[in-house]
């Protein structure tokens, strides 16, 4: 079952092209006899090259850009959740402040895309509430659990028969388009004007810093297989705890309504909700990333009790469970730009119903992503390697 | 595993109570040697005693009156069904009337109680989508997929704190309970109309003549063995279609957002879509009540290719399956109510949004109570007999 790893040496330019879609190496990269700063410089080179290059490409059209966008973000959090979690290998008076700067880089390009994609979720499941399914014709396929695809319209849909609720649903999606691009062409504005920023500029000085040489610590010169799997260990312990403290029971449990509960609380009562389970996907975040530079099909996860997985299945898994709480993500900031609509002073009854349906839906999709976290995450908790049969860790 | 069937005479006075508060014999009711006739007469004789006994008692105080009425609906309910399923036993010139005037007081006699637990369930929806639960505290404690309880009121509960949002569930709530009691008041009166009009007495005095002698048809002299399992397989069988009709597949996937589809779709979208399971829910109550007179314990259910059940089980689980699909249509029907009260003129968006809210929230119900409704009839179908190895069928 178990998949040997290869003791080749970490190589980026001779392997498979470094670089794939989601910005992850391609294959596992085994530590072989390399020193942990030597792993820890290869994976930061490569995520610098990306940065670098996507850079050069964002001044570019449209659809380019946007795509040179997605990559800059990608490298800027695998950059800064590596000088995280591996931080004890770098010179840290470098880059803790570096770190920060990531930190507000990525968050202020993200901005468009977020207000974007809401939009379009938001859209989607407005059409979606005001058709009519054919559930005879179309029993046999289960739904699909990922991604909402904008659905056909059906006959019976809103746009046939304008009666007042399609009227509010109509009018509720006018409110939300109007909103949403505003905030999408403001976050614009704002990250074009990072982007020509000397702060930005600053950034990118840094980063380039990174594509050649890593200040690396005095911690750095021992080898990869003895500093590297404890730090990687104590990110997935955080995320292991995160997930523990989540209440997984309830939420495995299908239809228990816990996330639409809050949906007529007092203010605020949602994110107090799911504020535990935004950390726990910030923490599924840098578990990943850290697996990327430490993969977890090492000898140091093969020996952990109880996990007979493949560390490929493990990062398959992981990333799963990182889609469904990026989705629970998502259709909780969805209710929330919901409940901001509907504070618009002066909006008509049937908008404000469509709205509040609308609401209740997304608090839903809350609840459904939860309970797909739930099953998978019970299914697949991280391996918990024994410290005592870890050869040399700490 | 199977419950042997014993050979004693049918005796409703001489076994236990042959009343319970479900209305259902106490045990099984073996066929033994008896006619047909004899065995729907004597299943006949014992609900009309109860719907006598229950009228007489009906006009008393409200609790003692409210539980006779309930009483007196289901001994309405158990002889309409038989005079139904095993109609070709009684005399058609006097069943087939008696069985219209069955239904037409059941439903007079039902609404009242209707309103009252629809504004029930509504203003524990409200409570519940207007508090914030406890995630951490209560894990553990998987949610109850029955009834719901009023939930306790829970720190930061709306009381608590009057934000805006708060205030459109407590108008919401205002505005269905002032729209729903004076349904029910309505109701009331109409139904005292009832009890004192001509029509009502002419169908207590066919039930009267049912308490003493059936009025047959020559069918029913062939043995009990011989005629009734058949008409009973018929009854099961009419369920088994209906509910193979359903998208039990597609209802079984959690989270599927079919019920709420309907929510801002044009009038009437959602009764078309809960129509084939209102059906599925009239006949697994037709179902119910002629086993109740054939029970699926005899021989004829133990030949059935593939049911290792016994009749026992069997029939806890079509109570189960009952009890499902008696939550979708609650739920169906006051998400219509929220819908109604929606439409109510110069409502605050407040006010309409909650109401919003609430409707996606009962529609959610809908959905929940077809997914324990799929889930359960997926594991039990219904017997399927096979007519080749039953002794003695037509």
């Amino acid at each position: 079952m178990a998949q040997r790893h290869r003791d080749t040496a970490y190589a980026p330019q001779a392997g498979p092209p470094a670089v794939v879609l989601d910005g992850a190496p391609a294959g596992p990269a085994p530590l072989g006899a390399l020193s942990a700063g030597e792993v820890v410089s290869g994976y930061l080179h490569e995520q610098a090259s990306t940065f670098l290059r996507a850079l050069s490409q964002s001044a570019q059209g449209d659809d380019d850009g946007a795509a040179a966008g997605l990559l800059l973000r990608r490298s800027a959090r695998r950059i800064g959740a590596t000088l995280h979690t591996y931080g004890t290998l770098t010179d840290p008076g470098w880059a803790d402040p570096l770190r920060t700067e990531l930190g507000w880089l990525s968050s202020a390009l993200a901005h468009e895309h977020q207000h974007a994609a809401r939009l379009a979720r938001l859209l989607s499941a407005l059409h979606r509430l005001a058709s009519e399914p054919d559930p005879q014709a179309r029993d046999g396929d289960h739904p699909d659990d990922s991604d909402d695809p904008a659905p056909a319209p059906t006959k019976g849909s809103a746009a046939g028969t304008q009666g007042p609720l399609a009227v509010g649903a109509a009018r509720a999606g006018a409110l939300l388009e109007r909103q949403l691009t505003l905030a999408r062409t403001r976050a614009h504005s704002a990250a074009l004007q990072s982007l020509g920023s000397s702060r930005f500029h600053a950034v990118a000085d840094a980063v380039a810093v990174l594509a050649s040489e890593v200040p690396l610590a005095a911690a750095a010169d021992a080898p990869a297989t003895v500093r590297l799997p404890p730090l990687a260990e104590a990110a997935h312990r955080r995320l292991a705890e995160a997930a523990a403290a989540l209440p997984l029971a309830r939420a495995g449990h299908p239809y228990n309504a816990d996330a639409v509960r809050a949906a007529l609380g007092p203010e605020l009562t949602s994110d107090l909700q799911d504020t535990p389970w935004h950390r726990a996907r910030t923490l599924l975040r840098l578990s990943r990333y850290a697996a990327e530079v430490c993969p977890p099909d090492e000898p140091y996860f093969e020996g952990a009790a109880g996990s007979r997985d493949t560390g490929e299945n493990l990062r398959d898994r992981l990333k799963d469970a990182a889609r469904l709480l990026e989705r629970h993500r998502e259709a909780a900031e969805s209710a929330n730009a919901v409940a901001a609509a509907a504070r618009t002073p002066r909006i008509a009854p049937a908008t404000a119903y469509a709205l509040g349906v609308l609401h209740a839906d997304q608090r839903q999709e809350v609840e459904a992503a939860r309970f797909a976290f739930a099953r998978l995450w019970q299914r697949t908790p991280l391996p918990q390697p024994t410290t005592a049969t870890v050869p040399g860790s700490r």
